[in-house]
């Protein structure tokens, strides 16, 4: 049998799923920064009515699963798998979001790495003829995220410079097994690496070792180079893990040059004081599905590889003086 | 292309995955219990001389993967993916473990349904061609789960008649394309259904709805009956789950008899005063890793349908008065 599997973490498709939709929604700062105009929807405020932040966050992520399925013009009993995740406690987000959608569901957990992972596991699902069609969505939400990961938001506590501001989103994409738009092509799947960060204050820090080691066994799986990608974006390392990955990427002999950028540092302006960036599931789903996708379409990239970083820790790990593991996922989409 | 998916929620496996080995790792009290013998390893108390039970459970949840990977004599640097999740906010008994494991890591969420879910994705990534060999784990701990979702363990409230026990311990299985061992045939991915059970001292009766849905769905696509398996284990229904799951399935129109069982109701004697019997994610994991394989491999068994259950709520989204949604994976493993 034929294994697909190259080198030590990467998977080529036979047949390269097909994104067949991508819907973004976002909370209205994330709408007021530079990416403003690629969101699908921009909600007035964070709660939009609802009874409470996390029902708010469930809200949004059926809003957009909802938002991708409408825009492929794929009928739901044409899907055979969700896949989704977010970063709250028991994944309630996705949960309640499957509850509404009735289909076949698949729970996955990878911090802010949730939709490169999902696209991953998406692809190979279809790419070994398990499905037609998949919807793989993710959340999070800055007020269910700060109570939960850090303080009570009543509290108004001062942020530190190397923090991020979690982004309040949900992006979703419809992947087919045929038919017209982007493909991926690949996907290199991250392994845990802790090089012993104790700040939860500095996320960018925890992750940025394990996403440079998923570029560097991406690059080496398939014998590439960053010259061989229109854009490499990494989800939420922000600016303080942007500027260490990319060190490291340097001292291992990769030039990333501007080719190279963050999701994190894309989605806000630094006048909205965020401080290090962005993070959050949503932080590179909702960048991906609006704004990369939007120049995927335009023509303006014709292959760019995703690296979904995620921080694998908790309160209680990190409570208990545990450092923080970190993770990344990478795709490759075509256009 | 030809599709692998039966009906709406069933794949087949064309080239059906194999269990290479299984490893369980428990506490004391399911060592006592009536399947204490069929474990590889009874640790002596829940914490084992480690610094607190969240750390005693990753260890646990390492000792059953590295277990499943010696037993299987299968070098690590030949498993190509490692699939794993707890309950533990953020799944950081998986995390960590990957740590350890150092193996390109997919994390999951199923709640109880975690060890079902991993063995069909498991599976699947194999039947795709993406994988020779992977390696799946989940576990659960007695004391980490009663903090987490119930009350400070110190404060000994009374437990409701309605209420199981978590399992403390560690499931694991080598999977791999080749070689001799039980066979994973087929799989049924599940939906989340919800009835409104509003009862955190009730997860039998919130889980078994999903269930019964996913078994009536498995029959229905595969165009099966209970007799057709020697074998049906739901995970962890308890006596109150399972009695209702049963009743759902007779006037649904099939008479399960003594074919089926719940992982729950097997582990502990009613003289160990558990109440409903056991939950947690290594409850059905250690059952099948340990019970349930002895008995395939003794060829007493050779059909069986496992089918893990999950409540996927979390203490906010009960205490924010919301129901508790359920769900059922269901595995195929043949002698």
């Amino acid at each position: 049998m034929n294994l697909k599997k190259v080198g030590n973490q990467t998977v080529v498709f036979a047949n390269p799923p097909v994104i067949l939709s991508s819907y973004s929604v976002v909370g209205p700062m994330e709408g007021q920064g530079p990416l403003g105009n690629s969101f699908n929807q921009v909600w007035p405020d964070n709660i939009n009515g609802e009874k409470s932040w996390e029902v708010a966050e469930t809200k949004m992520l059926q809003e957009a699963l909802q938002g991708a399925v409408t825009q492929a013009g794929v009928q739901s009993d044409q899907i055979d798998f969700m896949l989704a995740g977010d970063l709250l406690n028991q994944i309630i987000s996705a949960n309640f979001a499957a509850r509404q959608m009735a289909l076949p569901f698949i729970g996955v957990y990878g911090a802010c790495s949730t939709m490169a992972l999902s696209m991953a596991l998406g692809s190979m699902l279809i790419d070994g003829q398990f499905a037609k069609h998949i919807l793989v969505g993710v959340s999070s939400h800055h007020d269910t995220a700060e109570r939960q990961y850090r303080l009570p938001t009543e509290q108004g506590a001062q942020r530190l410079m190397s923090q991020q501001w979690t982004v309040t989103g949900a992006g979703s994409l419809l992947l087919g097994q045929a038919g017209v738009g982007p493909r991926i092509t690949a996907a290199t799947l991250g392994r845990v690496l802790d090089y012993g960060e104790t700040d939860v204050n500095n996320m960018g820090a925890a992750m940025a070792p394990a996403v440079a080691d998923t570029i560097l066994n991406h690059f080496k799986d398939l014998n590439r180079a960053p010259s061989d990608y229109d854009l490499i974006a990494s989800g939420d390392l922000g600016s303080v893990g942007l500027g260490l990955a990319t060190e490291v990427l340097k001292r291992s002999g990769y030039e990333m040059g501007d080719t190279y950028t963050d999701c994190g540092v894309l989605i806000f302006d630094p006048s909205q004081d965020v401080h290090a960036g962005a993070s959050g599931c949503a932080c590179s789903a909702v960048v991906f599905a609006g704004h990369i996708m939007e120049r995927i379409k335009a023509g303006e990239l014709k292959r760019v590889l995703l690296v979904g970083s995620g921080a694998l820790h908790s309160p209680t790990s990190a409570f208990q003086g545990e450092s923080i593991p970190g993770i990344g996922h990478a795709v490759v989409i075509e256009a």
